[in-house]
């Protein structure tokens, strides 16, 4: 039956099959099975963001396995959760995939959520989710948390004098990306899957595996609110980009440090760091005199940098030199 | 601009434009433009359901009105948070289209967004959302609801004795998708956009529109559970498919009366009523001697049947006969 399609075995044995390898949570009231779960929300609200990867624009299953599928749509989804200061309590997910699709494969995909749940907010459950077919494949994932108590940190409350940290490698994701578009192709530009498992075995591996299975600093979020964070936001289109969304939220000026961004970025060029996609680091404001620890929930804390007042808006500088906030093209940058 | 495309104005002028049409909501702490959303839950948990339309498998852009899509997106999903017994609250869309789409066609579907919810659902905001390109188009909704201190209505709580009502008609779903097909379809059996607008203005118009755009009871959720529903589902699949996942889980018989099931389907044949799906109906079993108003948000509330005790799994009967737990196929149906 390992080899048995979404379309021979119909959707019933699909989720009877798919719906097991979730992990339940602990703020699960009511899990899947009825017309909708029940979800605890101890503080009275609770957070919510939902995000689509879609085949093609967000991944080639030429280069993603379907583990990796699933763990990254846990690890996209409950960053951004983690950046409003809440602990993440649960998921849905809806998907939709060819009906030539093998069973397996979706066992594969609810194995990579249940182990990036485990890996990285252990306690989260998969309280629901829909299956459906199309010709190319869709994940669709809303996430939810809890704020315990707190308010919400968002990208609006930086204040001149407030540092500037970041939690997480920048820049490797893209790196790893541009390795797959030059590296990991056949003759006709095609994803090659071979090319690209040997390079993920190879000295490349780091780059390549936080492109398509990024491990991210879930955990920190709530520890950064707690430390008084001012504003904080996942970097998901490249450090410039997001820190003028910071700087035009905040009406303040990000003045990033080149040496400290490059200290930041161990293992990527600076365009890649300044101007990548998909690092899902925590970019975050502390008052000063607020020192981090130098690692949260795994993950190096850098300073990278000092807000300052605005002179325009989202206004973001390098080393005093306005920083263009321009996303990367990994067929170009060096 | 208005005939301008997501691909010649960008993600960001497509948002800039689509998102002010959208409501907030009475329940919204924080809306969209961060990295998450907050939502009040002042009962201390959330209901929380997700529901995908594809193109292809669930509509068809021939036969859709882009406002169509929107308003649909919430008569389906809100109906499933009002079958717990809880009050919908809010929504997030996560959206793909092909990047020819125009931003006007976007615009539409915002505002069938907006205005299903000011009509069935008035005070509940969309907080989040998403937006990419992908081949065919892709409307995967999140919904939420506050159950205001009850418990959720399951579909496991019918008891031998109870009355079984239906809240809606039933079979005019499928009846419009059968005109649909068999007469607005074009030589090659692709849907015709003149002939579905030339039925839809026409003496089938009431069905068309409930395939379409249909107006299902949301309001009747926390009404029937007042009442004291002991077991509640949103009619999608059929009532006999549906029916026998209320027996299954409840461990009893629904014994359905026939003339009851006609008159429930005034405008839809017996096969239709029974194995149509698309109803979005409440189906729902009240103890013996509640008898609720006889239209309750502006729907019709019909008895049409008993619940007893089981002999077999998902045992339901239409008149004393087993009845098939299948759906129905517009193709082949009478």
């Amino acid at each position: 039956m390992d080899d048995a399609t979404l379309h021979e075995a119909g959707e019933l044995e699909a989720l009877r099959r798919f719906l097991p390898l979730l992990p339940e949570g602990d703020a699960t009231a009511l899990g899947p099975g009825d017309d909708a779960a029940v979800v605890a929300a101890p503080d009275g609200r609770f957070v919510v963001t939902t995000d689509t990867m879609l085949e093609g624009a967000d991944f080639r299953l030429g280069w993603s396995r379907w583990h990796d599928l699933g763990w990254k749509a846990v690890a996209t989804n409950l960053i951004d959760v983690a950046a409003m200061g809440a602990r993440p309590t649960s998921l849905v997910v809806a998907l939709a995939v060819p009906p030539s699709t093998r069973i397996a494969a979706l066992e594969e995909l609810a194995r990579g959520l249940a182990d990036a749940i485990a890996a990285m907010a252990p306690g989260v459950g998969v309280v629901g989710g829909d299956l459906g077919t199309a010709r190319h494949a869709v994940i669709a994932v809303t996430a939810f948390g809890d704020l315990e108590g707190r308010a919400p940190v968002l990208r609006s409350g930086a204040r001149p004098g407030d540092a500037v940290w970041v939690v997480g490698d920048l820049g490797l994701a893209a790196t790893g990306l541009r390795h797959l578009f030059v590296e990991a192709v056949d003759e006709a530009a095609e994803p090659d899957r071979d090319a690209a498992e040997l390079l993920r075995a190879g000295a490349h591996g780091a780059s390549i595996a936080a492109q398509l299975a990024p491990v991210t600093p879930i955990g920190a979020g709530t520890l950064l609110a707690d430390l008084g964070a001012t504003a904080m936001l996942d970097v998901s289109d490249g450090l410039a980009l997001d820190a003028a969304r910071v700087a035009r939220a905040s009406g303040v000026r990000i003045a990033l440090d080149g040496a400290a961004v490059a200290a930041a970025s161990p293992d990527a060029a600076l365009p890649a760091a300044l101007h990548g996609g998909e690092d899902h680091a925590l970019l975050v404001t502390l008052p000063a005199g607020v020192v981090p620890p130098a690692e949260l929930a795994g993950h190096p804390v850098r300073r990278i940098g000092l807000v300052e007042p605005a002179e325009v808006q989202g206004d973001v500088t390098l080393d005093g030199e306005p920083l263009e906030p321009r996303g990367w093209d990994p067929y170009r940058a060096g």
